[in-house]
């Protein structure tokens, strides 16, 4: 059975909602950041860079958020959540995917991890302070190049619409203003409409609160 | 015919050398950074981020190294470049793959592109005073946990094998001792002596001197 190791409201949420989606039976496993377990020795065996999420099933171990949805997607290819089969339409999918693991994800970093790339706290305060026009232009590219209606890549519901949707929580709390991104922010809200992602909202939130 | 819009030195070699290595027709499109080409009109056509590499053939346009090595592995399956059959085996190409391009690359490009995440120049400095370690510790990671010999993933030669190159090519500019990655190393010698990748090399001098 699979394991998912995550913390609530990271970009594990995408892989938790697919999952949800697929039917499959997964087992959630907290990996407490309050405790730093994602630094611990126990959590470094299954992801050595110490971060969520990690999706397991046996032996196999796949870290970073492109790789456990495009694993998902072709283990459960009948489910169609990504054109496995067309391989043009699959790039345009994985293209979309490394701009948001690689560059839009990477700019909200910079508000939280900024100790990452700089010792200095002067400039770890001086990151956090372009978060929002770094992460806003970020997502003014979504809004007029990357998104169709009504999923992210037109009439068929794919893994990029869990994983944009993800991404897209964190919009207010990176300071940029939604009223300037109505297509990103409708597509959120159909989302969040749809159960399997309510479920895995609440699912996180309960085992926080548990 | 692919068109692979690049520029030298960069992440872009990683295709390159996969696009010589299938010894498939394409043509170099230089992208020409000192002119700031990446950032007009015309190139954000192709990619609105304004980044290389971009490989484009006749409508399909696909972005991020992952992806384009992804999309190359699968249209030329018959070079086995990717274990493109074996769904397990691909998750663990494509977390490699996903390490490189969010963490790895990122890391690096806080020596140059610092400007991306903060305004101030004393935390440009900062970051580019930390790229030593940073990368430093992320290619620990690869040294101890992602490599195994003679390739990455094994006995067989994959597309990671040039995007890993292609990182590694740039650790003694950015101030990684490359006495402590002896097994880095060895495979970067290894990978500079195939034709392919000396052909992609010299290839990304001469354009950049005619």
């Amino acid at each position: 059975m699979y394991e998912l190791h995550f913390y609530p409201d990271t970009c594990a949420l995408a892989p938790h909602a697919v999952l949800e989606a697929l039917g499959t039976p997964y087992r959630l496993r907290l990996v407490d950041f309050r405790l730093q377990a994602q630094r611990g020795a126990a959590y470094r065996r299954i992801n050595p860079l110490g971060r969520v999420p990690a999706l397991v099933d046996g032996d196999t171990v796949v870290t970073e958020t492109p790789a456990i949805l495009g694993w998902l997607a072709r283990r459960h290819a009948g489910h169609r959540l990504a054109p496995v089969d067309d391989v043009d339409a699959l790039a345009r999918v994985e293209s979309f995917h490394g701009f948001l693991s690689s560059t839009v994800h990477v700019a909200h970093a910079h508000r939280m991890r900024g100790a990452r790339w700089a010792d200095d706290p002067a400039a770890i305060e001086a990151m956090r302070r372009k978060v929002p026009d770094a992460v806003g232009e970020l997502f003014r590219l979504i809004e007029d190049h990357w998104l169709r209606d009504p999923w992210v890549h037109g009439d068929t519901l794919t893994t990029s619409d869990y994983y944009l949707f993800t991404l897209a929580q964190w919009l207010e709390a990176d300071g940029v203003d939604p009223a300037r991104l109505p297509r990103v922010i409708a597509h959120r809200v159909r989302m969040a409409a749809r159960p399997e992602v309510a479920r895995a909202i609440a699912a996180e939130r309960a085992l926080l609160a548990g």
